[in-house]
């Protein structure tokens, strides 16, 4: 860019726009997590941010190889404009892969999203009024926190331990009448605990007995590193519904939010949600005043790519890669860290959660990492009522396990640090 | 998809969900162009209904020559998350074929959309409180009004006539106090109409007597099939608070839309908002709680197709073809058409606009036309107030000019019946 072609821009004072911002956006900050990305742009630093898959995982030659098949069969078709449902056999293979994980429904229930981010935001414009409030894990999923609030919702917080949501808490926040439950059961983002099975029955036989929907977030559900992969909420909703005939029943309790972010690529941005048709035929219509519809090409692309068991194949490369990752984290830590720090130990998904000693403020020991060429994020940020700040998430998808090993070390001196300057007081 | 994978979905009323929707989304109803554009997929039907561009002018072996690149330069980046703001190399292009038509802004002043859709949306939810009023034309665009409707707006109209916006009836609106005026300048939908030189400097005047800002959807303004570019409202707007010394200054009185969907594809869903910086930096924040950012492959695809001046040598070919399209519509309605029925001669763009005698529903010409098997979208559809019941919107871009020859026909005849019945009547 040369600097002749920039134009002055005044300050927002001089705008005719600068006081007319909806209220819904006043006070909203920019997401922590986005601006580190920023920060994970510098090569030197060793980024435990971000919630980035692997580059190296990507498949990018089957990616390329489907392109030129996409725009060799369907040509015209790939990039004109689409039904906002979805690409139908993209949908139907969407239903295929849910299968295998217990999801029993049609393609009718399905509509694919720009990504599941766009699912948060079409939820919370199809059923937030200002002012409603929606139950929350304590900590959650930033993303959702940014959809809910710009539809300005409140929030009711129950607290997650080692075994997912705690359960025992939950009839309290359900009496409180929020609109629904927002809930990741499998390897949360940010705490990597996984919801229980005991604990997931009980969860659907309250949210029935309280009338409350849920909506259950599921972006890293397939990749699971050990144990038994657990049953969905929609799958346990249905049957806790189901007939006395044994036939199958979907009665929504629960919408699921999938994603293909994390099982073939983020880039592409896909996701989807599953719903009963009738609230299906109404995000629709949200999403067409939204973005008419999801890009066709990259549905296509993406349907194209995963067909015929690609999909499946690709996803057990993820979950060893991975594995992997998540291994050398734990070990790094184990040998890195002081005693006095607690980190949870995920069966799967992309995170970790490090609790430091009480008083210990974990943006503090951000500030002095980033000095040491080493970012995560500090568990403030996943709260809506000002817990976690002793807390912080590190990612272990992104980095190579040698890079893992040096990161931890470094991020290891500057804990040590602060625990013993702690210690100290 | 075998019958026994579909789930039973029960109604409505068995779902939670049901007595959960936002006011904001009762009483939407799904938009009529979107529902007729499902029955294009009939091939029977010669669908004069939809915005579709054609796709005979579509760059498939370029994006095909492209996608190959983009993943072999930049492999996994272009499967990965990106940052929101856009591919940094495609907001410099846009820069550079903006300015071209008159627009001198800076990257910083440019935000990439998952297609103009999207920037609606996100306009609609940085600025529009419940019970906001914003300025629109009668007739006006669908998917606007969707957008805006979706954040509870009520709004203010004026009317269009061949010279566009009237000017002449803006100051009562204006001083209702809408929140902005959203107008088409170029070869407007669905009227075709273009705002003229004198109206725009008079806008803008008025706009900044008054105060209100702009939003300016320009979807076709490159498609000018005769006379001469006019300059864009964000430039009228920037020389009007040029500063004394001649210094260009981009006061931001203006928000202006951009999209590739009309001049290279619209099924990579890619749009743009210019904007002042603080402003971008808001719909920045906005757009990370809608999707996150818009696909990184289709960025750089749109990049690697239009750069080294594609971009612009394709609009020159669409130009040629869509101009060939009017003339034969044109062409036709003259040949076919009763005396009785007058149409607007747009100068560029997609659409033209027709209008009944006095008294005749163009839904019920609809009605009849599906029998014929041919379809356009009725003039009600375009109005907030229950305006256009004598009028209907044509595509013309769509068919090829034999294929408009037929329908421009078999509707000819279907009007002509309706315009001898009312003046039996």
């Amino acid at each position: 860019m040369a600097a002749s072609m920039t134009t002055e821009i005044p300050s927002a004072a001089d705008t005719p726009w600068a006081d007319r911002y909806a209220e819904r956006t006043l006070g909203m900050t920019s997401s922590a997590i986005r601006e580190l990305l920023k920060l994970t742009a510098d090569p030197d630093i060793i980024s435990f941010a971000g919630g980035l898959p692997a580059p190296e995982v990507f498949p990018v030659a089957e990616v390329a190889a489907a392109a030129q098949r996409v725009l060799g069969m369907h040509g015209a078709a790939a990039l004109q404009y689409s039904t906002t449902e979805g690409y139908p056999p993209l949908r139907e293979l969407l239903v295929r892969h849910m299968r295998r994980y217990g999801i029993e429904v049609g393609p009718d229930n399905v509509l694919v999203t720009s990504g599941s981010q766009q699912a948060l935001d079409l939820v919370g414009k199809l059923f937030l009024n200002a002012g409603d409030r929606v139950l929350v894990e304590a900590p959650t999923y930033i993303g959702a926190l940014q959809a809910f609030t710009s539809y300005q919702a409140r929030y009711v917080t129950v607290p997650v331990d080692g075994e997912g949501l705690r359960v025992d808490l939950l009839e309290d926040a359900l009496r409180a009448g929020p609109k629904f439950l927002y809930v990741l059961p499998n390897f949360q983002n940010p705490a990597g605990v996984t919801l229980s099975l005991a604990r997931r029955r009980r969860l659907i036989e309250l949210a029935s007995h309280y009338g409350t929907p849920i909506v259950e977030d599921d972006p890293y559900g397939q990749l699971r590193y050990e144990g038994e992969h657990l049953p969905p909420l929609v799958k346990i909703d249905a049957e806790f519904h189901g007939c006395a005939n044994g036939e199958r029943a979907f009665r929504g309790g629960v919408l699921y939010l999938g994603t293909l972010s994390k099982t073939l690529a983020p880039g592409l941005r896909l996701g989807w949600i599953v719903a009963p048709e009738e609230v299906i035929r109404r995000l629709v219509q949200m999403k067409q005043g939204t973005d008419l519809h999801t890009g066709t090409f990259v549905q296509m692309l993406a349907y194209e790519t995963a067909r015929g068991g690609f999909l499946d194949a690709h996803v057990r490369r993820i979950r060893k890669v991975y594995g992997e990752r998540r291994d050398a984290m734990l070990a790094a830590l184990e040998r890195e860290f002081p005693a006095e720090v607690r980190w949870t130990r995920p069966d799967g998904g992309l995170f970790l959660w490090v609790t430091l000693p009480r008083g210990i403020d974990s943006s503090a020991v951000l500030k002095d990492a980033l000095r040491e060429k080493v970012a995560f994020v500090p568990g403030r940020s996943f709260f809506t009522d000002g817990g976690g700040l002793e807390s912080f998430r590190l990612n272990f998808s992104y980095c190579r396990p040698e890079v893992i090993d040096e990161g931890i070390r470094r991020l290891g001196e500057v804990v040590r640090r602060h625990v013993q300057d702690a210690a100290g007081d």
